[in-house]
């Protein structure tokens, strides 16, 4: 059992991006913008009551404010402003999942949020402390191996470990970055044979050819074109032929 | 017993407007800014800190998106964007609170959004529903006589009618429009007084002399100046002089 | 002769909008975005480059500031905000299309704030300031027919009034509203011919079979979808075929 | 004969910061915010009509885009990203000057954005580049002895070199880091004569006693709070008292 999840709600007032409706039908959980990258109430509350049909679990894609830079550009903000804004972004979207009829079950940092916890302890504290704050129950979402992980255990937080479906890894276990030759992976048959190992031996291939453990809960897949969304649609169908089934490691929605 | 409100966390990063650390120990209800008009996370939450402290009890003060204009722009959004709107609001609220130690316990609309649903029911409509999608139990605070308290009864939602301590009263009810000379009272011991009878006796005089019935469980003070904490200060006192005892329509915070 | 005029510059950060290096193969006049409701500084940029390497005349595309609804809801500003709105704009986007070796010619009101003005003369005036203030050689675009091509005529602007390609036209040549059926024109081949008869003759047949006078040098063409480019298109292939040339109404870029 | 300048325009809609009027009868040049990180367009066409009242030198205090951080916080933009920033935002204020019957005469980045540059020639490059694409005639303001004033020079821009009045100053010339004790300094008559020794010695001194030589065409003196602007009021009195003619190195306005 493995869960599959994906970047949703990301359209901003008239500006649509990805196809969250495809793409609803393939994950399991559904990392919904809360209005600091992406994602206007109207189009974030239209995304959460398609994932409550669907049975998708939600979680908050919080980000840095950065709407024009789509929350990928690193910003040296204080912890205490972090804490504030990631609690912001939790309430807002437990909000309009409660209008939604479902809830919010996890914390997935976004773009350059993401990246830097994973290796900065102190905007990591930030944003465990802001999860703690607002929903202790909330599983906070993190890159497989990364030191953010331990951390938020240690705080008393549930994690939940990723792996990337089209991006190389490196034998230590991080990224290929994607400045790099080969760091993103296009043939969606390679990439959901890997995923099918990665769900049923706990292993990936690295770039050297050597074989990475990694301990991930969750595959993160990405909808944005019509080619991501069929790469997406490939692991779900190759796993689900190998028995392996796709569900939430929060459980049902 | 009557209940003292004002519009509070209304500062936006370096900029300050309001002394909330002095009205937090004058008035009994805290109408906190979410984000729209006014409001960054991280003043909010120390505006939510300071009422928990205080036992003031925090509604929700929701705004059209407008912060350069303040909220006090009338705009012609559509119902359902407003509905998402006010969602988010809330919710990001809710989130503050949580973190905060306290819970919003009704929703104030700002500004334009108040002028405007007070008449218009398609609006205010739109602004009923969204309080009935994230948290029923909350209350809508508006306009003593307006229209949208009773659309809101019948919709399910409990209501709090207020008046404005510094304002001049038509004789059928409504506020003098601001354009008008004297629609502004600046004389604290009058405006006591004013409210005194009001808390006491139901009523307000109004600008042609005549007497107003006006049924009303709050009371709006200012707080964005010096002037207006010493004239919020004197009414708290006159009316605890009085024997009036100033408390939340809600119960505790 | 006459112009040809589209959209452009609408992308927003990550987001894109409309198929810009298209449309400047088509178009003789681009109205681009300044920020407002659309474009962010590296996207107008961009679209500044390819109108000056196409030799396409570039125009302001002011808005009311409301990016969330793309600047499409009517807003209740003061017209001292609005004329201080208005040339911040035409200025930010004066001083792009310096850097892209181009210049800003004229000036076209978007959205809400293009129909608000057409009508409404206190508004109109606040932009008509504006456009003196910061340059009085820029030329006002504006809805054939409208009081506000007056209004600037009166107070010493140079006007353009523009046609729209895919819109029907009542008798007294208002635009059919789009909640009317029938107000959006789809079939490529009709659109052109009619405009083909608007260049020659100055006239389109109105919805009620009619002929409407209509005294425009400008076609407002669309391009945010590939069917709008293909229209578009034809539009331009039509005209040229007649022998209409397609070209500014000022002059060169 | 040395120039003041002053952080000015940085108030946003309802939000006032810094007595504008005041410093507009003390300083000789005028950092006006652009609106990135304070300033909407009336308020900054406010100061801008100031200043040409007042025969005050207008530059375009450009930042990054994050106005709830008030320009302060590092942010890792790239270099296309910023140089169309600061073209917009140099723009936009060359059009808000022409209104206001002055013109943009420099730029001094602000904030995160001055102290990144100052070091760091990428960014720096980007907004060099900037500056030359939309007027080359514009001169960069920036901290004395930083790097980025020769690589403007060699870029072909004209530079001025600004000390910071309250500031003390390493021995290396670097200003002591405001986590640092005495980082500021408070006494108006200890600052006053400082600023009149380094104006008509070239020198201050540094936090060691050791004479620092600093080659300073600029003063900038705050102007947020009633103190402030009682020292800026200070320096230039002692200033004119010892023989110092206060103006602008750009010439007149």
């Amino acid at each position: 059992m493995i869960d599959l999840n994906s970047d949703l709600g990301e359209g901003y007032g008239a500006w649509k991006m990805g196809d969250d409706a495809a793409m609803l039908g393939i994950v399991s959980s559904a990392n919904v913008a809360c209005g600091f990258h992406a994602g206007d109430p109207l189009t974030i509350l239209a995304t959460l009551r398609g994932a409550a049909q669907n049975g998708v679990v939600v979680g908050a894609h919080v980000s840095y404010p950065d709407r024009v830079g789509f929350g990928r550009r690193p910003m040296d903000v204080t912890p205490e402003e972090l804490t504030a804004d990631v609690i912001y972004q939790i309430g807002a979207l437990q909000g309009l999942a409660a209008a939604a009829g479902t809830r919010v079950r996890y914390v997935k940092p976004h773009g350059a949020l993401y990246n830097t916890i994973a290796q900065d302890a102190r905007q990591a504290g930030a944003v465990i402390r802001a999860i703690l704050a607002v929903d202790p129950s909330l599983i906070l979402m993190g890159l497989a191996g990364a030191p953010v992980l331990e951390q938020a255990r240690a705080a008393g937080l549930a994690t939940v470990a990723e792996a990337f479906a089209d991006r190389a890894y490196r034998p230590d276990g991080q990224l290929l970055s994607r400045r790099e030759p080969g760091a993103v992976l296009h043939d969606p048959n390679l990439v959901a044979a890997r995923m099918v190992r990665l769900a049923q031996e706990g292993v990936v291939e690295a770039v050297d050819g050597s074989t990475l453990r990694l301990a991930a809960g969750s595959i993160c897949v990405h909808g944005d074109s019509p080619d991501a969304v069929a790469m997406a649609r490939a692991i779900r169908v190759a796993l689900t032929r190998q028995g392996v089934t796709i569900a939430s490691f929060a459980g049902g929605a």
